[in-house]
């Protein structure tokens, strides 16, 4: 069965390699066409406009950087969702709060197109890797439907429920990615400048029982003090946004989370939003340094 | 040798039967007399203060519930400090700031007496198995001196450097652990008010990447809504004082953690501060629950 | 001439009172009839939908509660932005985001129709005795040709700038608002609890240097704990959630602001959000009480 | 009759060139002596150390930085509370938690010595001009004793209550005054970056119903980007920091203040901590800036 893919960003493209290497065919589009050329090159056909994909495939995945885009993609000019046959498949891996998602599904619903909503746990490794968690929302046989390629690009799929608890998931995921990052990036900043050796916070805390597990994959990145983005601190500045915009629908107070937030705004604000997100560290130590009269 | 051991709270009268069960003559002495009864049936000796317990010993452990208590029993009346003998050790592993680590320190050398701070990493259940993680601060021999102590209580000894270093490394564990605490209880909370049941997230998000693994620990806790204190959470509402004033001093700014710190403020206004800090999940999903319209 | 007034909400219908005070015909439209009866039982004129306002006039005023609403009744079924006549000229002073103004700028525009974004300072007091402030953006002759209607219902016009600009210093304004009401609730919870006598209090801190005037004017319902409102907790919440919105898009970090709308959030999870937003002084004196041991 | 001065910085002297005005007698000491140098050329005695002080004044008044630098001058080396006689009154106008002006009180009274706690509303313009506000918390006839002193540095005094209560109502003074300038901060930086000329946020925004008018006297300092310190703003750091450990001790949330608390850090540790407080709508309003696209 022929597959579409639009959005071959960081993840994007790493997710469609790994379709493309487990027997699928692929028509992809995305804003920049340049990031194509490796999938084309392995023989994916490339299409001018989302709508072109759409007229060629049954099955097609999203992979786009907020809500705004994947609007853009399905309803904008040359969007797919008018372009899909009755009975087509849409799978949603972006980021994108559960109310959006389940806009998506009527709007899907109305012309006849089953939706998946499917954000994704982990980063450019995990993707490379095919070790992708799925977080899943929708049609219990729409969600079988997507069962291959789950497998194809991952290693675990949830399924939450209905349309949107995919994204519901997501978002709760994205949360506590973010802080767990913002509160490492305090607590070695507090250590350091008591006098505890940075090193040394190093070799102690990540791994230890009181911190996420995802950070001992960022602690190379922290050790080294370089940091390319596999996950710009913008995104997940963008994604603490889009967690608090959820809660404010929901009536829900996160207190702990919109502190993460502004403080992720604040390394923002002095230039570290295109550096992986894990220079929330760099840039809490930076300002702090080991006090003069620590022991 | 004989040891002196002053505080017999959860931490403590656990950790005072590990020494015993090592091998160990304990004096003791803790402000209720009773939690003394089961080391004393064993065959530990009562000592009616603090200053009494000195008399008798080389070595002395403190395990109290904050600096107030730490000064109350070393430097108030029938202290011990003015009774130990020139040349003995003073081991406390109250969590403390560092830089009252480092008075504490200061009067003990002014004594002629060793000082060392080991705070521990853990609660209830580590204490009792043995399984402690000691954070140490100290001179290299002091800390050598101690180490069969350690080895009694605990299964790991991080030496962190000088004097107070041990109580730094407590500080920075302990804003973790609490911020950590409290994120997961607004993921959990904005999920389950997403609609996502709440079972499974109790089966997708402790264990996860994102979630620090000591949570596991607290899962059935969670899942009961029975919430008998390990650490009751006024004491995590304390820790996270603590390493604000330590912050404070140190001119570190820790925007999430005191965050965190006023959302165990607003749970313990509302009646949760003798429940274990794991309740902060209750306190905020109490408040929320599924919407109306969610998936 | 004959003025469109679309939204008769707390604000709106004093407005448009004034309005019809002032000579000004008026037909009006409201989602709920019955508000519309007193300007009806005066002489204004009433329209099934907003599109059959718009057939009617060349000058139409909104007030509607949030984005979502002022685009449903524009752009939605019945919306009025279609049925304007060329040259039009349509004034929201609705509260809403300064890029939505800007969005509502341009779909006017791309219709020949011309736009101010007029959100006022004040609540239902000054809205009833025409002493609003008007924070207007637009164009220079589209604000003049307002200007009569800015005197009838209020005291003073700024002319802030550009399209969206009356919008952003609305922006400004909600969050110096709602954080000066959060911040007085911390200080009276805490001195009431220190043992400052409630009423000592009240007459001590409004009026004073440190607190904001307009708190002056919420003092009756704070010492009554009555809270009737003129403006509710909810609607202040959702305005600095806009604010928060509008800041995320400028890139501006807001740590304090973003404490006060959780704070919101959480006052309203406790069943605030229909009280006036001063009730946020009850949430916290509530749970907070006299120590036992103040002096 | 002699009264004793101790404490002679940017407050202290100014308010001791009031009592010196209205015809007291002054013995005054000073950590560093050179800024008692007008003060002695205008008939005050030097005293070398407070216990010199002590020695020939019946009441004697300290303005001091902090509680550790009253208890100090009070309790240390030198210390003045052992050289009191019985029966003299010792006024402290230092800005000190209200727990620590209670012990301080006892530790008075143990020594038959009265206590009133004193501390003042307004800063430097205010104190030279002798339009403090005195907050004061003791017993009925000592405040009375007091009440010449009050009225020759100040304009209005408010007695609270017991011992501790002037301090008390000092931290709901200084809490607010600090969340309102953060707020005031954070409200120009999200105007300005929206696109709203600098100038026009300082015409409109101060003496507004919503801006505590304190403000409207930091204007200047504002509009010019001049910073000289009336109020430096790591003593607001400060104060805010005595603010949220007094609330600590009374079991009060202050998420808001607490995250101004970290923003005043935040800047603190990007160099404006010896600067006015107000300077930190400086240190917003640089990192942030009108965004590209304002209006």
């Amino acid at each position: 069965m022929k597959i579409g893919f639009i959005g071959l960003g960081i993840m994007g493209r790493r997710m469609a390699a790994n379709l493309q290497r487990s027997g699928h065919d692929l028509i992809i589009h995305n804003r920049t066409k340049v990031k194509a050329d490796a999938l084309v090159a392995q023989g994916a056909t490339w299409a001018d406009n989302p709508a072109e994909v759409a007229s060629q495939v049954g099955l097609l995945v999203t992979m786009l950087a907020n809500p705004e885009a994947v609007f853009e993609v399905a309803l904008g000019d040359h969007g797919f969702l008018d372009q899909l046959r009755t009975g087509s498949l849409w799978m949603d891996c972006s980021t994108v709060n559960s109310s959006f998602s389940r806009q998506m599904a009527d709007e899907a619903a109305g012309r006849g197109i089953r939706f998946v909503d499917a954000p994704v746990s982990g980063t450019a490794g995990p993707a490379e890797q095919a070790q992708l968690i799925f977080l899943v929302g929708g049609e219990e046989g729409d969600v079988e439907a997507c069962q291959p390629l789950f497998e194809a690009m991952g290693r675990q799929t949830i399924h939450v429920g209905g349309h949107g608890m995919g994204s519901a998931l997501k978002m709760v995921n994205n949360l506590l990615l973010g802080t767990a990052m913002a509160t490492f990036a305090e607590g070695v900043a507090l250590g350091h400048s008591l006098g505890i050796p940075f090193q040394l916070l190093m070799d102690v805390l990540p791994g230890s029982p009181v911190v996420a597990p995802f950070v001992t994959g960022k602690q190379p990145k922290i050790e080294a003090g370089q940091y390319e983005p596999d996950f710009p601190l913008k995104w997940m500045r963008k994604d603490l946004q889009l967690a608090a915009i959820t809660a404010y629908e929901a009536n829900v107070p996160l207190p702990t989370v919109n502190a993460a937030k502004e403080l992720f705004a604040l390394a923002a604000a002095d230039g570290f939003g295109e550096q992986d997100f894990s220079s929330i560290c760099q840039y809490l130590v930076d300002k702090t340094g080991p006090s003069a009269d620590s022991g």
